[in-house]
């Protein structure tokens, strides 16, 4: 099977790089130097995520015309920063806040990994993120892409079928040709059902210390274990 | 100016790599695998290269639903090699040939000054070519591309407006953010008028030794001259 693999795709957040660390380190450093204080960051990055799902849920269900990511992030922001009771950030602080999504750290093994897998293989995001907020995050992490797959060319969000389809398509692969790389396995079952290849990648820490969801891989959608991007190169010959 | 310039945008065919030459050269080694002699494949090459802007046009006038360049290329070489008398390929053959645009050389100083510019700007194809072909073509000419914009994401070939137009909305950045760098005024022409700042890179043997267009840059819409992507790396700070 393997021989036959020509690209591996993978999901960003949480797969490539840690969002929780990364997010509510920058939005406590940006508000310190404007002077607000007493805000539980990690609680707050944490209702953040909780709003992703149900506002990429509103444009899957066609409730809503196609909209970005970096869009939905700003306008959960602005709710959560009212709940929250932060106040007096100009227009310019709140988006450059909301582009925290863009200056996320990678996890340890992710650029090793990725430079090793493009020595062989296409390696592209396909993640729900926007094309801007991957390329800036790429500059950031030093992401080695081959290009941006995903949501926004594909014009679909993950888990609905036409993400890993187009994403496929776009670089003239059929799906057993392709291997998408997750830390999540509902991730890996929507793209199991379109016949690509999968590879789990547990991050056990994406959630925090007490994570309990996608601890272990579901034999029934995983091709591939991996405990890291690095052990991923290896097993595939990189 | 430049200090706002965020991003590097660029024509491929000509202004990256030498088509002409590249083209050429690939399908006389292939064919004569296959025992075909006696073909004039500069000349076959032109002739190809001709039908591209004609095969675009039916896409760009909308008498055609949207069709990827790599299948614009497959049915003009089917139809040029029925003209010049080539026969005894098999359709794994056609195609391969067909994908003779994916394995273009660089010009001598284009991955010299891409890998430059990649440390200040974001650097992407504006490219009439589709996702794969270009993602192919940077895997086999060592191009570092960030990210792949142009006529595939945009769903819009050049000169067509939306085609500058969305390659910069999907980098999050005004027009006025981004340069775009070609060797063919046409193109700069276009990119202008929709607020992007120009680049001229002459390209003076890109349609042979007797090239008579695209040999000045035109000064009404031509920003910056460069003679090369280095030169152009140090105009730029790089």
């Amino acid at each position: 099977m393997i021989t036959a693999i020509k690209a591996c795709i993978f999901d960003v957040f949480g797969t490539v790089v840690d969002w929780r660390t990364s997010v509510s380190r920058d939005l406590a450093a940006f508000t310190a130097t404007k002077g607000i204080t007493g805000i539980d960051w990690l609680k707050f990055s944490d209702a953040w995520r909780k709003q992703y799902r149900p506002s990429m849920d509103e444009v899957r269900s066609r409730r809503r015309d196609w909209t970005i990511l970096d869009e939905l992030h700003l306008e959960s922001l602005v709710k959560l920063l009212g709940e929250f009771g932060v106040t007096g950030l100009s227009e310019a602080d709140i988006l450059h806040m909301s582009h925290a999504w863009r200056r996320l750290d990678p996890w340890p093994d992710s650029v090793p990994g990725l430079t090793r897998l493009k020595t062989r293989f296409i390696i592209a995001p396909c993640s729900n993120g926007n094309i801007a907020l991957i390329v800036n995050m790429a500059k950031y992490a030093g992401l080695p892409w081959d290009c941006v797959l995903g949501a926004e060319p594909a014009r679909a969000y993950k888990p609905d079928p036409e993400a890993y389809v187009a994403s496929c398509r776009m670089l003239d692969l059929k799906p057993s040709q392709v291997l998408m790389v997750a830390a999540h396995n509902g991730d890996l079952r929507a793209a199991k059902a379109q016949g690509l290849g999968t590879v789990f990648v547990p991050r056990l820490t994406e959630h925090g210390p007490h994570q309990q969801i996608d601890v272990v891989p579901d034999p029934s959608c995983v091709d591939i274990v991996a405990v890291s991007f690095t052990e991923l190169a290896t097993k595939l010959g990189c």
